[in-house]
């Protein structure tokens, strides 16, 4: 994979944004969002084409123990409620102009075929992982290859990604847990809100199912022990559109583990992702500072869907438009700093 | 001014949000923000309609001590480029579907008048406030109703309020600690962009200016005493603004001292502002602190015009899509949290 960290572009780039008409850096977050949109799409004026907002949908043998504070049914259910407009990642790709697609990666129910949907179903859900892995090796493998197909299939530079899947919090959990060496109270919270005692219950079954793949420390292996089909198929999304240097949006916790394991098997995948907010579910924050890395919103969002991807949006394109719309000092005849303190 | 803390209204919308489809508060701050603009328009279904942003300009004595980082001249020359739709809020605003006015409030040269543009000057500028007053009170009574006679012209249920004035992070830090008491060196920041330096000539120049009128303390002589006139002006428009029950988006540290000499005047204010931001000026925090509020985003930004502002807008609507186009768990056949864990 390519590294993007190209230097003379991001000199130019860099000196672009000091000579538009404000103090330097006086826009924060959004010059650092204009720069990396640059260096993905390597353009001085960047231009974000045809979004595309996918939803990888699958269930999870963990959710039999009482992991979720809502039943599995509620996965196949949450995507007839995006496929028929009314879910909140329905309504936010709509206000934004993001086509939406929904991904059956492995739900427990047949989905009636129609537009805006993919089924490309793996399995009924994943084996319940403390007695199992989750996935089989050619589970995992054909799931990354179909999320690549999915991305090959969709046109734009600009991917958002985003999941439903009733109990995908504790599979993000125990990918963070193994690949971040975080233990694994920090890594698991509410999910779609239990109290404090179903906390516990999931701990407990997620210590036992770490504890069943003690000796697993490989990404892959670690993917199909421990993971979801949404989650593999979004981590094959990712690779493929980082390969096509596609900007990718990244949700909250169950999509940063998809990049976690991502960018464990190809670093370079970071410098393509735009991580949208920090999310309420508590391993998040931790999460992204393993990677190095911010989100965007702090509105204690702990959706999913992909909702705070489409929430920043707005803020991917503003970054553009301040790139290849804002005026210079010298176009503007606007007066510089003076003392060079701005810098 | 009207109580809009209605009890029943609340509860509805309150109702409206648990009911649609996502665990209960999943959307964290969009759920508080929809809860908010359905109080301030008075319905379950919010609509933002013909939203304006207006920039308030005006210059300050105090600029002649060297409290910026730029000289006074930019004043005008960023009027002529908010008109000529190159600044950063003329792009933001363009993004949105923002109307954009222009206020000349006080600049210190005459602007040639044109489309988008409001002559409405009280003098060139104020006088240094380490000197005498700021303003006369016929000069500060002046401006607050022009401010209010802005906002009665423009239609829309809306109004997001930016500044632009060299010179004034320092009235508004002059604002803030003789309205909250908080100590003078925790209002001072480095503005657009001073180094040390400069922050400290800073400080000295407005604890003369603080000690020259330590006997001001009612809102009204504070405001003609340390503000300016584009603060005076927008606390006009503020006040007009809140009479209406229009909704208003307050940009960063400038535009939220002239909403706390609003709300000292009239408390009820505050229930129709939405604080866009937290700006990376230093005392912003902590005045919004003070009002007991909090911005939305958390962008490191710094520049003023409205430019938070018109960043935030989008999510002002998101928060009107949830409440009105959202479906409802009932709507979607979606099932409910197995143990009410989700409350």
């Amino acid at each position: 994979m390519q590294d993007l960290d190209d230097p003379a572009l991001r000199a130019r780039l860099q000196q672009l944004l000091d000579h538009k008409t404000k103090p330097q850096g006086a826009l924060g977050e959004l010059e650092r969002l204009a720069l990396r949109i640059g260096l993905i799409l390597r353009s001085e004026t960047p231009r974000l084409e045809q979004p595309q907002m996918v939803v990888f949908a699958a269930d999870h043998g963990l959710a039999a123990h009482g992991v979720s504070a809502f039943p599995s049914d509620v996965t196949w259910q949450m995507i007839e409620n995006f496929l028929a407009g009314g879910a909140a990642v329905s309504v936010l790709a709509r206000q934004h102009g993001l086509t939406l697609t929904v991904v059956d990666a492995g739900v427990a129910r047949d989905i009636a075929p129609r537009p805006g949907l993919q089924i490309r179903k793996i399995a009924y859900g994943t084996t319940d992982c403390t007695q199992a892995p989750a996935m089989t090796p050619a589970q995992c493998e054909a799931a990354l290859h179909a999320g690549a197909e999915v991305v090959r299939g969709l046109p734009g530079n600009a991917l958002l990604i985003g999941e439903m899947g009733i109990g995908n919090t504790s599979s993000a959990a125990l990918l963070m847990a193994r690949l971040t060496g975080v233990p694994l109270a920090q890594c698991v919270g509410r999910g779609t809100g239990l109290d404090e005692a179903g906390v516990a219950r999931k701990l407990a079954v997620l210590e036992s199912a770490l504890q069943r793949h003690a000796d697993v420390k490989e990404p892959m292996a670690v993917l199909a022990a421990v993971g979801g089909l949404e989650i593999a198929m979004m981590c094959g999304a990712v690779l493929e559109a980082a390969a096509q240097n596609r900007v990718i949006v990244v949700d909250g916790f169950i999509a940063s583990s998809a990049v976690l394991v991502a960018q464990a098997l190809q670093p370079r995948v970071l410098q393509r992702c735009v991580f949208a907010h920090e999310s309420d579910e508590s391993g998040h924050a931790r999460m992204l500072a393993h990677m190095g890395v911010r989100g965007l919103l702090q509105l204690g969002l702990r959706l999913g869907e992909g909702s705070g991807a489409a929430l920043a949006w707005p803020l991917l394109e503003s970054a553009c438009r301040i790139l290849g719309e804002m005026a210079s000092f010298a176009d503007a005849g606007v007066s510089q700093s003076v003392e060079g303190g701005a810098a």
